[in-house]
């Protein structure tokens, strides 16, 4: 029996890319696509590319109805705007669904951190308490028979697969980490804005939002201290890159001493990911054209001596795979225990 | 005293070049920037590249005052949505100030046509009837002294210099005319559109509009006409190109006869832009990226021989310079009487 | 038992799409990985993006060795320069290897004619008369069992697929046929050129090769020739596009005669293509990054009414994909009677 | 009397925007084009965007005479690589020929230091040691009348008017900086490689180069020794950004202590280049895209809170402008003591 899946909200970018992860996975089955919009559109007709590979009865977008996605389906997608999220899972959980939710509604456990970095109250408090931070390669424990998982953010998922094995072995300080980060157009989303028009993002390169205080940093550094096991300080800078898909982080970091080898380093990270398949360790930077239309995070550790010895580290994903559908995908397989790479290689 | 110039609607891409042409232009000045927007924005929030660019108090844009606007300036131009042109053209007329007209409004000399091809009369038939078509290169002697301009299209432009020297000497027939053309983002405006989101266009390729009814057809064909002493019959067909800049048409005609060669093609080119400053010949197929920035049409002739012989025509150009802004200025120096190039090489 | 599979020059762009499409497919198996380079690579340091995706004791290239090929394959895919093709394939045959040739070498079926187009006699006439040309929508039938399969170019497969429905039900003239095609850059190889630099062709848009003498332009004429049961005559004028994949063929032809409706153009491709599964008719034009990464050839057709009617018709594939690599899969699932949509959709 | 200009190595992409700056140039004018290539070309057809531009007798490559182009020109620009570009320096100033090298022959004030940069010993060091570093906003005063001017490195240049303002004040830390820095593909030269070919760099982003010891980070540290009074140690890690031209750096510093606050910043930056016409400080992180073209440098200050306080600066510019061509420009109008922005704006 195939594990049947709904999405919430298929109409942006993330939502393509779960229809097409689902229509490719051999255990799955996409059986209903609800939209908000007051018109419903075929899908196909939002997403030409989709032309003839959707099943008609489920290419026509449905209203978001709670009981009828439980009786046509095992797992709610929300690829959702943030609060319509929260709005929309409880009554699908208590619908008895499985939700996997791609917006940053539960990703921030503390309800004060989200009010601050999302503007109003958190109002899922009760469930908030009990989802899943869906980041397999740091807690794959938690997720078989998850009811409700928080997938990542993007920046937050290449930024914390970067860090944590040093900062879990003690060979970095947790402090004055920086996150200089790019991304692919993708990630600011489908609905069109001046700044995201052709002519102005071809041809162009600039940092962007409010230096400091995006709102993936308290996600990152969120995830980074239950890894050190203390708190973790950082400066996260997100650039702009005038392509469609994909993000590097390059990272900065000091040793937490001058015995530190470039062996230890790349020791850490082969002990962390030994057993996880979406991890490459790299010899040279990577580059986010080779994690394209893959699940993949790409990492590079250099030991840099000097004066001031700095940890760098480089670490690529495709934001609409691994930073978001991808992992959406691999949080299934794994709440429905699965084989963890079905569907994604 | 160097000609004193103001643009309304200088805030669309159009308006930029203009700004950006006068300011290098040694013998004009900008003096009014005129936006029918609510709150007047400063050009350089606008355009951030203008930033200490622009005289302060010329940066800051007025309302489209026509009397203020005849205080400080010599010449008009307008760059506003085809309809709006037309209900400032005859105030700026009649206080006085010369008018280049970036919009459609006066370029299609039978009122009717205009209907048809923008689906409301036309406004202002007293002034149309007395605007010049402003092609520098096939009617030269209309413009010294013009009141009233009117700037062609980019398509036409590309087109009507590429097509003109063989019609004019019937070295092809006139019916027939197939023109596959395609033109960088920026010639769909600056207003944001889901179609015209960066990841829409990115890596994309398309015909667009409705094929063979593309408002640029009957205004090519009126200038062929013109030219050719007859009525020409063509088909449009237009493309979207990932790139900011640029238009190539490339042109299929047959000969008129067998006894058409190579040389006579090559001949009727050089002849009839001997004095063209902005034209230039090449032997094999232009680039449109070797004509950005500049007022250039780059164009290449190919005898095809054959069961059906053809005559294929390639034409460059900058869709913003020789198809729009860089034009108007080069017809504001023929109003004027000043050298044609100035500013523009 | 899944069909093994050999590749001959994979570090070409076909080679890569090959083996991507072969990791992918549920019922072939990569087995071997041939190279002419005297230091033998480890494909995953060509294409970084394969790293851990092929098995160790393939990704190290191993000699173009026919004897070894046949022990640890049953197909052999040559994705080799022409003329190393043919220099191969009688070879590889005489091993018992099924072949399919990505090269020119076995697509034009007269000796004289390959002479011509590619400027040396061919090499290997008597398997020529055998060889099959493997564009399955058009001669499906030819493929199952065959021994070599000639699969075609990018250009001629977007060609004829569009135009193959008109000639053969004589909706359209087999003479004065215009193909006006845009490919991207993977079209024109991977070995570096001054003209295939990045700064070269960004931002680009141009016209290429010999106007009217493309080597692709025999090809689409056989092809069509066929179809039609009489000699066709065309024009192909190809350009060069500055996005990584995809090919857009507009093409213009005349109607038969006065009496052909839009209703017949659109009977036309439903009924020819009614079992197709990677034919989409679409009501718009199609865009190449619709079928990006899909074997789909997306068409749409228009008559354009006028004093010299014509009709349009636009079609757009990968050319990497159903222009290469993945309609030579389709070929082999059709030679060993698999599935024809197996590892394609 | 225009000041004539001589380029060597017009044939790079430096060469190309020498010429194209020269061209427009008031109070210069373009002499002699000198190629050390075995067949001498004309620059139109190497750039056919030039076609029309440079007067015939100049288009026609010469090759290169020392006391020929002494006979024609007063300046000559080195648009060499390195190593070639000090075989002619002494030749040339002893011909009594200004020199304007763009190559990085005379960056490094150190021999030892050049040497190990670009591993083989400098050959002119007699020349070397009255090498004016000609970088105007930091060193005007060096530059009338110089002999050699050292034109600034891309990368020194974006990085070194970021930070000079900050270490002249002692407002940040001299040590620990970290420069993460992105260019366009103009920077990499115009040779074909297999890196530079457009689909490895389209849709692509990495880092590259030997991280931490690429040959850009002593030059900057030399520069910003002598703002800072002492050493200063850094990081730069230089990334490949998939546009044509242009430079940010994003750089990284710590605050000399906690009083220093925004406005300190804001304020150094104002007073250092008060004066300064291609200096334009931002409020918002500067695009690329704004400063292409032009021979600004566009800046911007912020001081980030927190546990461990940082100060960002972003930094844009031009990479073949301001970082090459344009500054050159700038520093043959101050050897000439002409208008210091003549030809620029």
């Amino acid at each position: 029996m195939p594990i049947r899946a709904a999405i919430l909200g298929p109409t942006g970018y993330t939502g393509l890319y779960l229809i097409q992860g689902l229509l490719r996975h051999p255990g799955a089955e996409l059986t209903y696509l609800a939209s908000h919009r007051e018109t419903l559109p075929n899908i196909a007709d939002e997403f030409p590319q989709l032309l003839g590979q959707v099943p008609e009865q489920v290419a026509v977008c449905r209203p978001i109805d709670p009981d009828a996605i439980a009786r046509s389906a095992d797992v709610a997608f929300l690829a959702l705007p943030h609060r319509a999220a929260m709005s929309y899972a409880p009554v699908l959980l208590d619908a008895g669904l499985r939700v996997i939710d791609l917006s940053a509604d539960y990703r921030l456990t503390e309800p004060a951190l989200y009010q601050k970095a999302y503007g109003h109250p958190h109002e899922d408090v009760k469930n908030l308490a009990d989802a899943v931070y869906g980041l397999p390669e740091l807690f794959r424990d938690d997720l078989p028979g998850a009811m409700l998982v928080a997938n990542p953010g993007c920046y937050p998922t290449a930024s914390a697969l970067a860090i944590a094995p040093l900062l879990s072995r003690s060979l970095v300080k947790p402090d004055g980490i920086v996150i200089n980060a790019a991304s692919g157009v993708t990630g600011a989303g489908r609905v069109p804005a001046p700044h995201l028009h052709f002519v102005e993002q071809n041809e162009s390169f600039m940092a962007y939002g409010v230096i400091g205080g995006h709102r993936h940093q308290p996600e990152i550094e969120q995830t980074l201290a239950i890894v050190a096991g203390r708190p973790v300080s950082l400066l996260f800078v997100p650039h702009l890159l005038p392509i469609d898909r994909g993000i590097l982080a390059t990272i900065y970091l000091e040793p937490a001493s001058g015995d530190v080898t470039q062996d230890d380093l790349l020791e850490a990270y082969r002990d962390a990911y030994r057993d996880d398949p979406f991890i490459r360790l790299r010899k040279d930077p990577p580059n986010v054209k080779h994690v394209r239309d893959t699940n993949f995070c790409d990492l590079c550790v250099r030991l840099i001596p000097g004066p001031t010895p700095r940890v760098v580290v480089f670490s690529a994903i495709d934001n609409m795979i691994k930073g978001a559908s991808g992992q959406a995908i691999q949080n299934m397989n794994l709440v429905f225990e699965q084989e963890e790479t079905a569907g994604l290689l």
